[in-house]
């Protein structure tokens, strides 16, 4: 099974390496980061780069594919991958994302008419693209599958595994990565969080995100 | 607050990623993946490079440490970074590990007498360096943190940021990231997996561990 996770400029590193983790762990899985040029791609802190081994034009027919966010989405590192989205996602298994990376699903015309997810910051832009949005965590239309923000692509990936693999090879890559959540709060979403705090964040997301940061 | 990640070929990606995600949303971070060279490091899947922007020579004092795991923290290429590990520990704030890092912390003499965990398959080996087991899946010994197998450094980054910066920042790097774990299953640790699937994964693991892969 060939997956193949675009990455650009500005991408959130978690983002992608969130579902790769465990959906490389399939067995036979052949996993491909892909740039619209291969190489380097700066995350959106500028901490780090992910290396794109693959060209889109080397990768047309992915089974599957994990698009992730990030501030690159927004802007035209990500809009780079577009045609490519368009192009491969007629003939995939599955086409997901995490975070804003549905932003570019959206983009790319694959969300309209569907329940969709996204960053809970971002999750009313998706009505732009014709998708209605939703507070799940994942989000399952089809072949179509959307999960929320940046760490969520963890829990997509397992259900992707169970979906296309059954129970027990999920719970085995489950174990494998040691996956027993054990978060010092439970502030992870904006329904469990003080409204104060949520207010904080959003602001301090949006104000990065009008630095183009 | 500078926070220094070493990584090295046959790193596991979310071993280093996952703590810094949210480490690197502290305000004022300053985040370097650092290499005995730098450069990209191949994962241990061979299927992504992460690229280290900083040698060790580079990263004199760093304030945190995160050592993350994978197959090259048994083989020369992590070992590569003990000296560093060794000469950078006496200084820092917080030295901690994700996954089999803890085996490089172990080697480089940081966890003699402390208790400490790691990936569960590879727990016992921790005796080798004088520490104490434990199968908690974050172990606070001072200021060396130790955390069980690959996913269980967003845990440890979450408590470093509240014991460094207090609960409402951590809560809100929490949010942030979305961190609002959803498992498909309960099947993350042996203590609730499946006696037949903790052997599985275990064969399986120490079989690819004896391939070199």
């Amino acid at each position: 099974m060939q997956i193949a996770i675009p990455i650009y400029d500005g991408v959130t590193a978690l983002d992608a390496i969130g579902p790769y983790e465990p959906l490389s762990r399939i067995p036979g899985a052949d996993v491909r980061f892909v740039g619209a040029e291969p190489g380097p791609k700066e995350c959106d802190t500028r901490a780090l780069s992910l290396v794109a081994g693959y060209s889109v034009e080397e990768v047309l027919s992915p089974d599957v594919i994990v698009v992730p966010g990030g501030e690159g989405s927004r802007r035209e590192s990500g809009d780079a991958l577009l045609p490519w989205i368009r192009s491969v996602h007629p003939t995939t298994r599955w086409t997901t994302s995490v975070c804003t990376g549905s932003l570019l699903l959206g983009k790319a015309g694959v969300l309209d008419g569907l329940e969709a997810t996204s960053h809970w910051i971002y999750l009313d832009m998706l009505r732009d693209y014709g998708a209605k949005p939703s507070h799940d965590r994942v989000v399952e239309q089809g072949k179509v599958v959307t999960a929320a923000g940046v760490s969520s692509g963890i829990d997509m990936a397992l259900r992707l595994i169970q979906l296309e693999a059954g129970d027990e090879l999920a719970k085995a890559i489950q174990l494998s990565i040691e996956y027993d959540p054990q978060p010092p709060f439970d502030a992870g979403s904006p329904d469990k969080a003080p409204d104060q705090l949520v207010e904080l964040v959003r602001a301090v997301e949006r104000g990065q995100a009008d630095d183009g940061g």
